[in-house]
C-alpha cells in the first residue's frame, strides 16, 4: 500500500472514533458536567490509542471494528488522564484550545476526569469479547500505572538528582503503557495466540518509547508554525527530558551551571526565554544530544517493526509499519 | 440477638475490612502516593458500605466473607470520592486528620483519588462470583452517578431556586447510589433471587436516605463532643440540606430574608456564627423542620426494614435491621 493509502486508511479509523465518542458524553449530571465532558471528547487528537486497538485486533486475525467499544475506551481513559494532568501542570492549553479547568473551573475538570473514567470503563465493558474480564484486568492495571508513572513525574520536579533509566521507567509508565496496551488488547480481542499477543505488546512498548523520545525532541526541533505548542516549552520548565538529563551526564566546564540552573528552576532568573532557548538548543547540539535522541528514537522504532514479525503479512500489519514511521517524522 | 452482639458482629466485619484495606495501597509510583493512598485507606471511618455489601451477601444465602473483596472495592471507591470532595469543598479536615490536599498537596490529592479508583477495580476483580461481569458494570454505573450527583451538588451552589425534590434527586445519586449499590452487590455475590436482590436493592436506597436526612439533622442536633465536625457547618456555608430547603418553602414573614440570604451567600455578612447558628436552629423548630426530618428518617427506616421481608429470618438480616436503626441513632 502506498503511503497516501495508508494514511486514509488510519484517516478512516480516526473518524469512527471521532463519531463514537460524539456519541458518548451526555450525563444525568449537571449541564456543565455533560458540556464538560462532550468539550474533551470532542477535542480532537490523534486518537492514536483507539487505533492501535483497531489496527492490532485486526492485525491479530480480528475485525477493526469488533475493538471498537475497546479503543473508545482507551480514548476516552487518555483524556481523563489530560484533564487531571492538565491541572497539576496549570496548563492553559491544549490542542490550541482552553483545558476544562481554565474554561471551567478546577472542581469542573476534577469531575469530569472521574466521571470520563466512569464513561471509559462502560464503554469496554459493551465489547463482546469471551475476553472481557481479561480486558478490564488490563485495562486497571493500565489506570493504575498510568497514575503512577504521573507521580514519578511529579516527584521528579522535586528531585534533585534524575537519572536516564529513572527517565525510562517514569515515562514507561506515564506513556507508554496506555500504548502497549492499546496493542494488547487489540491482540486480545483479535483472538491472538500467546506469541503473537506478545509480540502486538512488544510493538507498542518500543513504538511508545520512541513516541516520547520523539515529543521531547520536537519541544526542541519543532517548527511553530505546526506544533502547536510552545516551542522550548519543556526547557523553559526545566522538565527532566531524555535531552536536558542527557545533558546533565554529558555537559562539560562552562556548560555545567546552566544545566544544573534548569535542573534545579527552570529558566526563572537565566534572562530572556528567546536567548535561554537557544543557547540550550545549542548545547544540546554541541554535546550531540539531538543526534543522540534520534538514534534512540529510530533504534526504537526499528525494534518495533521487528516486533511485529511473529505476525503474518495484512493489511493491518503494514498499516502500523507505516504508523510507526509516520508518528517518527511528525511535527506535532 | 441483644444489640450488644450485633454492635459486636459490626465491629468484627469492620475489622476484617480495616485489615483488608491495610494490606493495599502499596503503590509502584513514588513514596509519596504510596503514603497518602495508606494515610486515605487506614483513615478509618464506619466502613458502612463494605459491611453493608458483606451482611446483604449473608442475608442472601452466601458466606460474609465471599463478599470481602467487593465490599473492600466498595470501599475504596467511597474513599476516592471522599479525597476529590474535599479538595471541591476546600474541607481542612476529615475524621479528624488533614485532608490528603491539606497534609500533601492539591496534586497528590488529585493522583490519589485517580489511583485509589484503579485500586478498588483491581480489587473488585479479585471477586470469585460467577457475576463478576455483572458486579464490574454495577460499580462503574455506581461510579458515574457520584460523580454526577457531586457534579450536581455543586452547580445547586450557583443556582438560585432548588426545590426538595432536586434535593432528593442529588443525594439519591451522590450518597444514595454508594448505599444501594453495597446491598445489590451483596445480593449478587450471595446468589439472591432477582426478588430478593430487589429486597435488598431497596432496603439500600431507603438506608441511604435515612442516612442522608441524618447527616444532614446531625449539622443542627448534634453533640460537639461527639460529632468530629463543626456543628453549624452547613448552615454557615449556606448548603442546600432538606432543613434549609424546606425552610425556604415554610418560613413567612420576617424570617424570609434570613432563609433568604443563607440560600444565597451563608452565613457571611450575617453577623458572629455563635448568633446565626441558634437563630436558624430556633428557625427549624419554630416551622417544625427538625421534626418533619426526623418523620422523615424514620419513614424512610421503617421503609428499609420492611423491605427486608421477602428474605428468610437470619441472623444477617437481624443485624441489617439492628444497623439500619443504630444509623438513625448515631451521633457523628
Amino acid at each position: 500500500m502506498t503511503s497516501a493509502r495508508e494514511e486514509q486508511r488510519y484517516a478512516d479509523l480516526r473518524r469512527l472514533i471521532d463519531r463514537t465518542l460524539g456519541h458518548l458524553a451526555r450525563s444525568g449530571g449537571s449541564r456543565d458536567l455533560a458540556e464538560a465532558c462532550t468539550y474533551v471528547l470532542a477535542g480532537g487528537g490523534k486518537r492514536l490509542r483507539a487505533v492501535l486497538v483497531l489496527l492490532s485486533c485486526e492485525a491479530a486475525g480480528g475485525r477493526a471494528r469488533d475493538a471498537l467499544h475497546a479503543g473508545t475506551a482507551l480514548e476516552i481513559m487518555h483524556n481523563f488522564t489530560l484533564v487531571h494532568d492538565d491541572i497539576m501542570d496549570h496548563a492553559p492549553s491544549r490542542r490550541g484550545r482552553p483545558t476544562v479547568h481554565t474554561r471551567w473551573d478546577l472542581n469542573n475538570a476534577l469531575l469530569v476526569g472521574d466521571v470520563l473514567m466512569g464513561f471509559a470503563y462502560r464503554e469496554l465493558l459493551k465489547s463482546r469479547s469471551p475476553h472481557v474480564g481479561h480486558l478490564v484486568s488490563l485495562f486497571t492495571d493500565g489506570l493504575i500505572e498510568v497514575c503512577e508513572g504521573q507521580a514519578l513525574d511529579l516527584a521528579f520536579e522535586h528531585r534533585a538528582t534524575v537519572t536516564v533509566p529513572d527517565y525510562f521507567r517514569m515515562i514507561e509508565k506515564k506513556t507508554g503503557r496506555l500504548i502497549s496496551m492499546a496493542t494488547e488488547m487489540g491482540a486480545l480481542i483479535g483472538g491472538a495466540t500467546p506469541s503473537r499477543t506478545r509480540a502486538l505488546r512488544d510493538f507498542g512498548h518500543y513504538l511508545g518509547r520512541a513516541f516520547q523520545l520523539q515529543d521531547d525532541l520536537l519541544d526542541v526541533v519543532a517548527r511553530q508554525e505546526e506544533f502547536g505548542k510552545v516551542i522550548g516549552g519543556d526547557i523553559m520548565e526545566g522538565k527532566k527530558t531524555y535531552l536536558l538529563l542527557t545533558a546533565a551526564r554529558r555537559a562539560r566546564g562552562a556548560d555545567r551551571p546552566l544545566v544544573r540552573a534548569l535542573l534545579h528552576h527552570g529558566a526563572r532568573g537565566l534572562g530572556p526565554r528567546r536567548a535561554v532557548v537557544p543557547a540550550v538548543t545549542a548545547l544540546y547540539r554541541r554535546y550531540g544530544i539531538l543526534k543522540a535522541a534520534e538514534r534512540l528514537i529510530r533504534r526504537n522504532t526499528e525494534r518495533a517493526t521487528a516486533a511485529l514479525a511473529p505476525l503474518p503479512a495484512s493489511r493491518a500489519r503494514s498499516t502500523l509499519v507505516w504508523l510507526a514511521h509516520a508518528l517518527v517524522h511528525r511535527s506535532s
